[in-house]
């Protein structure tokens, strides 16, 4: 199943179901259910099967182009997103390969729609793209093994790891330079885990203006979606809806000698196998 | 004034007013109000003259004792934090004065009441404790110049920056390493920017089972308040019932030779001048 967040001109953001003719929207068939994504993901065990009947028997209630997607997660508890997890990406970065895991955050405020502008910042020109396979966090879990990891994935995005590389290299933290309001955005949908099947065979892709920059598979991930999850949840507790960025294949703009970063204009395109595509055009900020 | 959200054993968390003789439930006196404190912050401009009123003439509704204080604000948007921010904690650590202001997150599922247990990690018993001002947002901002800082800070805390020093730094972002459940606990209340008055003049102490281990003021800050507002808006919206943590001084755990780690049963407690102490009794993690 394909579940969104979505809006129209004259509706508050609510979640849905994209099927290949357009939306089922969950409010209208089923009233009691959340209208948010979080609360449908820890209702997901009471819901599944009446979302599935719908997704079988209705037909949609609006064509895709009648709304817009919003992240699927509006706002997550918390975003983590993994560095050098691509041994590719590793060499052009020029650092060595981390012997643990390498995480760093985006705040929450970053979070932004498939399709929504991405700012290019007033303070900066040195922005650049990153394509990561996103998966969404379904129960709240701590001290999840590697085996049990799998049951703990409520499903998975397409996400732009945006970086601001002088704001995130001026100092040791990254944390800043990553979290620009509207750098991350995700979706187009959640494909729910159970649908995708394997997350570690995946075709990764970005495009710039059309130009293929980035051109992997999340088999080549370092650490992969389990051994994320074993390691993050010996520290904290993850929740409905967090959201874990993977980590970005080589091909970014600022392993380009010359670097080869975004400008106003910019259409920038992040393609997994089996979820989909999101396209962010980058704009000038204005505030 | 000082604000608290708070819980009996019969209640919801919900906001109330801490005064000398215990707590005024906002919600007893003012129906309508919010219940929780970002509710309360975003409606500050038109409640202010009710909860001073509130303040000056009504009595408690029940002692402090009979309720359990949550953090001020439960699940923050953010949490960011400033590490190498006193000179005397700069050359403890063995590092750089850094030329930008270093800022690192703390998940917000990190949060933990002012007098509730820390946990000693299962995976490391590297703990330690970090005495912080911390400072609440109160309108949502952009771009705010450091002379028009002052205008959105919502308030005041005090902060423990608890940290596991192993998982710190065995990669070069500190991020897990500071955000294990229970490690940011803050409060005892928010206490309200007008009646602090100038948050640059308040002596700052640790103590761990009674002794002294940090003391320091508040006017030895490296990047103060509002430089820190000025900074951090450049790259992201500041939202009410974000939480900022302005920097330890010196005297943290890891900087004695040998380092003086946190154990199962110590007791740490932060006081700041005019604000309060929280005290968070360290426990061995149990799951």
């Amino acid at each position: 199943m394909r579940l969104i967040t979505f809006k129209t001109r004259t509706t508050q953001p609510r979640v849905g179901i994209a099927i290949s003719e357009g939306i089922i929207d969950i409010s209208l068939h089923l009233p009691d259910a959340p209208r948010t994504m979080i609360g449908l993901i820890e209702a997901w065990p009471e819901l599944k099967a009446s979302l599935q009947k719908l997704t079988h028997e209705c037909g949609p209630d609006m064509p895709l182009d009648a709304a817009t997607l919003s992240a699927p997660v509006p706002r997550p508890g918390k975003i983590m997103a993994m560095g050098l997890n691509y041994a590719d990406h590793v060499e052009e970065s020029g650092l060595a390969r981390p012997e643990h895991q390498m995480w760093f955050s985006k705040v929450s405020s970053a979070a932004n729609g498939p399709f929504a502008p991405i700012e290019l910042p007033q303070v900066s020109n040195q922005l650049d793209y990153e394509a990561e396979l996103a998966f969404v966090i379904g129960k709240r879990c701590r001290h999840v093994s590697r085996e049990d990891a799998a049951q703990v994935i409520f499903g998975y995005c397409a996400a732009n790891d945006v970086s601001v590389r002088d704001w995130q290299l001026r100092t040791s933290q990254f944390v800043v330079g990553k979290s620009f309001d509207t750098h991350a955005p995700f979706g187009p949908w959640i494909v729910t885990a159970d649908e995708l099947g394997d997350p570690h065979r995946l075709g990764i892709r970005c495009f710039v203006n059309g130009e293929k920059r980035q051109d992997s598979n999340t088999r080549h991930l370092i650490f992969d979606c389990y051994d994320q999850i074993a390691y993050l949840s010996q520290a904290m507790t993850l929740e409905p809806g967090d959201v874990i960025l993977t980590g970005t294949p080589g091909g970014v703009g600022f392993g380009f000698k010359p670097p080869r970063l975004l400008a106003a204009g910019d259409v920038v395109r992040i393609e997994i196998d089996r979820i989909g595509a999101i396209e962010n055009t980058v704009v000038a900020e204005s505030r």
